[in-house]
C-alpha cells in the first residue's frame, strides 16, 4: 500500500482554521517516537509461524502462540487449521480448514514472509500434507520446526485419530529439530500405554521416541504427572537429544491449580521464539520452562466467576512503558507516589509503628523469629562457628552486597523526593563501605592472597534467590516495594546479635567478637531507628488497601535472610 | 483439566535412578518464580475481545489484534470472521466463517470468559448479524465497543459490499464507544466522496458521522492524508466527542515509509486495550495514536528482500526481563559489558580521544558547533539576556537536574564495576549541589518567596523532549550508552563559556558573571578531564562495530541541549 489514497491531493491545513462557536478544539502533539528507541529502526525482528488450531477463548492454540511469541519480542505468522469455538471449560464447536486454504496460507507466508522457525500445534491430516509438501520443496532453506503433538489435549477428551498420529511420525517428525509431547501424546506416538513409575521409564520413552519418530530431539514434558518426593511436588520434564545421546532433566516446582490452560502450546512457542533468537536447543528448552512455569504460577483471572478453570498468563512479562505516557505526555522515572501523606495511615496500626506491626504480622512472624533466632548468630556469638563456615558466609556477603548497592541506586531513582533519594543513596554509601570490610576480612582473618579472588567466588544456591528477589523487586516495583523488601537486611543483623548480646563469648580481637561489635555499635542502632522511621514514611505514602503486597514483601525478606544464613551454617 | 492425569499414579522418583552408562544425563533446576512476581497471583487483567479477520502474515487483523493487546498488558480473544491468505503484498485467498460458527464463538466467550471490550475488525453480514443480537441480549452489561470500519482496507482495494456499511450503521455503531474510520471509510459511511482541503472539512464529517452512525464518539484517522504546511507533513487525527460537542485534534509527525501494514487494526485495538485498563476515551486515543505513531516509525524487518511493502512493529515496547535467564540462570541487574578492554579501540581514534573524536564526527559536529556557540552564553557573558529568559532557564534546568540525578542513580546501578559505580555517585551529588544553588538563586537574585515555588514550575517543550530522552536511554541502554548520553550536558557547558571567556563584561557579582564563573572554575575543568578518560574508558568496552550507536546518541544529546537553550531565548 502507499500512504497517500490516491485521488486525495495532499493536505495543507490552514492554521486559521475556524470552528462553529458552540464547539471547542484542542490541539495535542504526539510526541515523536523516544529518540533512542529510532535507533532500532526497522528492528530484525525473530519471526516465527505457528501452525495449529484457533483457541477463540485466547488461552491455548494459534492465540497462545502469537501471545508467547509476542511477549518474547519475536514476529509471529499464522496457519490456522481448525477454527474453535471454545474456552478452557470445553470445546464448543470446531471447523477444520480447507486444505486448499491453508496451502494457499503457507504459501503466502513462506513466499513474502522471512520464516526463522516454524511451530505446529494441533493439525489436521490436510495440514500435515500440505506441510510435508512444502518441507520437501523448501529442502535445505526450510526454518527450524517445532513440533508440538497436541495428540490428547488437555482440555480435550477425545484423542485424535490414528491418521494424524501416523502421519506426524511418517510426514513432519523426521524435519524436526525437537518434539514436545506430554506423556498422553507419547503413548499415542509410542503406540502403546507404559508404566511410568521412576525417572528411567521417561528416559526410555524420550529415546524410543526418537527411534520411532526420526526426530533427533524429543522433550517429554511432565506437566500430567507431577513426581512426589515425600515433602514436595516436583514437575519433571526430560529432554533428550539425540546427537550426543544426552538427558537433560529439569526440575520444578508443581503449582497446584486448575488454571494451566495452553501450558503446552505456550511451552513449544516460547521454544521456537527462543529458537528464533538465536539460543541452543537445550537453553531454548531452559527458558520456555521457566516462562510457562511463571505462567503458570502467575496466572490470571479472566474467566467469569462460576469457571473453575482458566488459562495461563502469557503477559506477565511485558511492561508497558507507554503506560505513563497516557497521563502525563512524558516518560518520567519516577513512580506515582502520593505527595501528602495519607492521613491516619499511622493511626490504624497499633503502637504507631509499622515496623513492630509488621514483624508482629502472622505471615511475617514466624519467618521474622527464625531469622533473629538463627543458630548462625548464636555460633558466631560464641566463636564456635566453623571458620570456613564462617568465611563461606563472609564470601557471599560480599557477593550480596555487590547487587544491594544496584538495588539501592534503582531505589534512589525512582525516590518520591529527593530528601529520600539522599538517603537511598547513604545507604549505598553504608554498604560499600561494609564491602571494603569484607576485602579486609578476607585478607586480613582468611588469608586470601589471590588478587582475582573476589572474581572467582561461585553465586550459592541462597545468595542465588534472595539477589534475583531484589532485583526483580527492583525492576518491577514501585520506591516503597523496594525499600520494604531491602528493610529485613537493615534491620535483622542488629535484632538477632542484640537477642545473643550477653552470650558473646567469642574471643577478644577474633573476626567473630568484631563482627558482633560491628552489629551492635551505636552506629547500627542508628540506622535501626532510621530504618523504623522510614517504614513509618512509607506506611504514609502507600494505598492502604495493599498493605497486604509490603507484608508479604517483607515476609519474604525474612525468609530469604535466614535462607543465606542457612547456607552457611550448611556449607561443606 | 486438572494437573494430574487419570490413571497414572503420582510418581516417585527415586534419587538413584540411573542412566546406561554411555549415556550422559544432567538435572536443571528450574527457578521458582521470581517471588515479587507471584505477589499479583491470578493477576486481574483487562481482557479484549477482537472480531475480526484473520491475516496469517501476522501484521494486521485478529493477530494485529492480539499483538497490540498482548503488548499493553491485556488479555485478547478472537472471533475471526473471515480467514485470509495474505501478505503486505496482497490478499492471496479469503473465506468467510460460517454464521452458526461466529455465534458459537461469541456464546463461548461471552459465557465463560470476563469480557471488558470488544473491538470489531472486519466483518461479515453474517458476524454483524450475531454480534447484533448478542449486543441486544446483553442490554446494559454490554462490554465497550470499538467498531474499526475496516470498509476500505488500506491493502485491500476491493470496498466492501454495500449490506455491510448500512449494516455496520444500523445494527452496531449505535452501541460502540467510538468508531474509528479512516478517511475512504467515511465516505462509505457518509455515502459520498466529499473535498477534504482544510482541517474545518475533516470537523465536519466527524460531526456528521456522529449524527449519521448514532455513535456519538468518531475518531477520522488522518493516515491517509497527510497535510503539509510547507515545511513538514504532519498526521492530523480528530477526534469528535458528541456529548461535550468537543474536537480534539491529534497532531504527529509523518513517516515516509510503505510499512505501515495492519496501522489501523493496531490503533483501534490499542484504544480498545486502554479503554479496558480503565483510561478517559480522549486519553485511550491520545495512548493509541503514539502507540502506532512508534509502531510506524520504529518498524520491523520481517519481509522477504524483494518485498517492498510490510507490517509495523507491534512489539517495540516490549521487554524481555526473561531473556538473561537463558544465559544466567538468575537475573543481574548489570549488563553485559566485557571484563577486559577491547584492545586497540583507542589506537583507531585519531588522536588517542574518544570525546574529540564524537565531537569532530560529521554526525555530530553541526549540533555540537551550534550547542558550544549558543547565543544565550554570549548574552549570559555580556549580560545583556533578558532577567525573566534567565530566570526560566534557572527554573527549566532545575528540573533537568532533577531527572539528571535519578538517570545517574540508574547508570550507577547498571555500572559494570563498584569503581565506576562510585563515580556515577559522584556526578549524581554534583547535580544534588546543582539544584541546591539553583534554589538559592531563585530565591536570592530572583526574589522567589513561595516555598511551594519550586513544585508549580511548568516543563516547557524542550525539557519534556531532553528528559524524556535520558529517560529512555536509562531505561533500555547499557551503561555506555547512558553515560554518553549525559556527556554532553557535563562537557558542553565548561567549553560554550571558555569559548566567549574574554568577552565575560557582565557586572561582577552578578548572577550574570557567576554563572561564568562557575563553569569556568577549575572544578568544572577538572571535571571535563575526568568526562574525557570516561569516555575513553567507555570506547574501551563497547563494541567496535556498534559504536555508530553511540555517536547518533551523543549527536541527540548536543542537539537537545541546543534546544534547551534556545527555549531559555525565545522565553516571552
Amino acid at each position: 500500500m502507499v500512504i497517500i489514497l490516491l485521488g486525495l491531493c495532499t493536505l495543507g491545513f490552514p492554521r486559521t482554521a475556524f470552528c462553529p462557536s458552540i464547539m471547542t478544539n484542542s490541539t495535542v502533539s504526539i510526541n515523536t517516537p523516544p529518540p533512542y528507541l529510532t535507533l532500532a529502526c526497522n528492528e530484525k525482528l525473530p519471526t516465527v509461524m505457528s501452525i495449529a488450531g484457533s483457541d477463540s477463548s485466547g488461552g491455548a492454540g494459534v492465540e497462545a502462540d502469537i501471545k508467547t511469541i509476542t511477549a518474547h519480542r519475536c514476529y509471529a505468522m499464522t496457519c490456522v487449521t481448525t477454527l474453535t469455538a471454545q474456552t478452557p471449560v470445553k470445546v464448543y464447536g470446531a471447523q477444520n480448514i480447507p486444505k486448499k486454504m491453508v496451502s494457499q496460507i503457507l504459501d503466502a507466508n513462506l513466499q513474502d514472509m522471512k520464516c526463522n522457525v516454524i511451530k505446529t500445534g494441533m493439525l489436521t491430516v490436510d495440514a500435515i500434507e500440505v506441510l510435508h509438501e512444502k518441507l520437501l520443496q523448501l529442502g535445505e532453506n526450510r526454518p527450524k520446526l517445532v513440533i508440538d503433538p497436541v495428540l490428547c489435549a488437555a482440555s480435550d477428551s477425545s484423542p485424535t485419530g490414528k491418521d494424524v498420529v501416523s502421519l506426524i511420525i511418517e510426514k513432519i517428525s523426521p524435519f524436526a529439530d525437537i518434539l514436545t509431547p506430554n506423556i498422553s501424546d507419547c503413548f499415542m506416538l509410542l503406540g502403546e500405554n507404559r508404566e511410568v513409575s521412576k525417572l528411567q521409564d521417561v528416559l526410555e520413552i524420550a529415546k524410543d521416541l526418537s527411534r520411532i519418530t526420526n526426530c533427533s530431539n524429543i522433550l517429554v514434558k511432565g506437566g500430567h504427572i507431577p513426581c512426589d518426593d515425600g515433602k514436595e511436588k516436583h514437575i519433571t520434564d526430560v529432554l533428550y537429544l539425540g546427537a550426543e545421546q544426552k538427558f537433560i532433566t529439569f526440575k520444578g516446582q508443581f503449582v497446584n491449580t486448575t488454571r494451566t490452560h495452553g501450558a503446552g502450546c505456550t511451552l513449544a512457542s516460547a521454544i521456537a521464539s527462543n529458537l528464533a533468537r538465536g539460543y541452543s536447543l537445550s537453553q531454548s528448552v531452559y527458558g520456555g520452562i521457566e516462562y510457562v512455569q511463571n505462567a503458570i504460577a502467575i496466572g490470571c483471572d479472566v474467566t467469569k466467576k462460576a469457571v473453575k478453570v482458566g488459562p495461563i498468563n502469557h503477559v506477565y512479562a511485558v511492561e508497558i512503558p507507554l503506560e505513563k505516557m497516557l497521563t502525563d505526555e512524558c516518560f518520567t522515572a519516577s513512580d506515582a507516589v502520593p505527595k501528602k501523606p495519607i492521613e491516619g495511615s499511622l493511626d490504624k496500626i497499633p503502637g504507631g509503628s509499622f515496623f513492630n506491626y509488621l514483624i508482629n504480622h502472622p505471615k511475617v512472624k514466624p519467618h521474622w523469629d527464625a531469622y533473629v533466632n538463627h543458630e548462625f548468630v548464636k555460633r558466631v556469638a560464641d566463636g564456635t562457628l566453623e571458620r570456613k563456615k564462617f568465611q563461606f558466609f563472609i564470601e557471599q556477603d560480599y557477593l550480596y552486597l555487590i547487587d544491594y548497592v544496584r538495588v539501592c541506586c534503582v531505589t534512589g531513582s525512582k525516590s518520591p523526593t529527593l530528601e529520600d533519594l539522599e538517603k537511598d543513596l547513604v545507604i549505598a554509601d553504608c554498604a560499600r563501605n561494609e564491602l571494603n570490610e569484607h576485602e579486609r576480612r578476607l585478607r586480613e582473618e582468611f588469608g586470601v592472597k589471590d588478587p582475582d579472588y573476589l572474581q572467582k567466588i561461585k553465586r550459592g544456591p541462597a545468595l542465588r534467590a534472595y539477589c534475583r528477589y531484589l532485583i526483580d523487586i527492583s525492576r518491577r516495583g514501585n520506591w516503597q516495594e523496594i525499600v520494604v523488601a531491602l528493610n529485613p537486611c537493615l534491620m535483622g543483623y542488629v535484632y538477632a546479635v542484640d537477642k545473643v548480646k550477653d552470650k558473646i563469648t567469642a574471643a577478644e580481637g577474633s573476626i567473630y567478637s568484631e563482627w558482633c561489635d560491628t552489629c551492635a555499635s551505636s552506629f547500627c542502632y542508628q540506622a535501626v531507628l532510621e530504618g523504623e522511621r522510614l517504614m513509618n514514611h512509607i506506611l504514609e505514602t502507600y494505598p492502604p488497601d495493599q498493605l497486604d503486597s509490603l507484608v508479604t514483601i517483607f515476609a519474604r525478606g525474612c525468609e530469604l535472610e535466614t535462607n543465606f544464613w542457612t547456607a552457611a551454617m550448611e556449607y561443606e
